[in-house]
């Protein structure tokens, strides 16, 4: 479904822009959790929960920020969905991307 | 070797109180790097090296700590020579169990 879309030079540095903003952000705002839940520690448990925590988070950015186009959109629809995007920061893509973003990222 | 070592009842305090000693003090010191790394962060990559060491340390620390007789010998000689414990922490153990900590705390 997504394999049909053509990125133009100029959507595909729009796309990459974005998406490396999302990505900064999000690791800025873990880094940022990581912290806070370090300055928290109190007692052995904690550091495995710490460590939990990080490991799922990671994993997570690990399998979303998947820059191949035949996935783009779906990937800048959770980013969206998930507040990491907005679209403004799509500004410049193709109505159909765009519509096709907003579609995936409304909760069914 | 250390199976016929025998521990009495105040040993095994002696012993208890200070494997608990090392454990908390380990894990205090942890909490302590983890938080200064942690503030140290600048990139997401940073994150990743943050997830090594934390998943590399507690591995470490769940294979140390291992409260079984047989092998409390061997635990508390890793303890003494890594700076986790002093053998004021040991006072009360019988000659034999310092001799046996001493010879193997002592790089060869």
């Amino acid at each position: 479904m997504m394999r049909d879309l053509r990125w133009s030079k100029t959507e595909k540095q729009i796309a990459k822009k974005a998406f490396e903003k999302a990505y900064e952000q999000e690791c800025a705002d873990l880094a940022k959790e990581i912290r806070s839940r370090a300055e928290k520690i109190k007692e052995p448990a904690d550091l495995w929960h710490l460590k939990d925590f990080v490991n799922k988070r990671l994993r997570e950015i690990e399998n979303r920020y998947d820059y191949r186009y035949s996935v783009l959109i779906l990937v800048f629809a959770g980013l969206i969905k998930d507040g990491w995007l907005k679209f403004d920061d799509l500004r410049g893509l193709s109505q159909e991307k765009i519509d096709r973003i907003t579609t995936l990222s409304n909760p069914q």
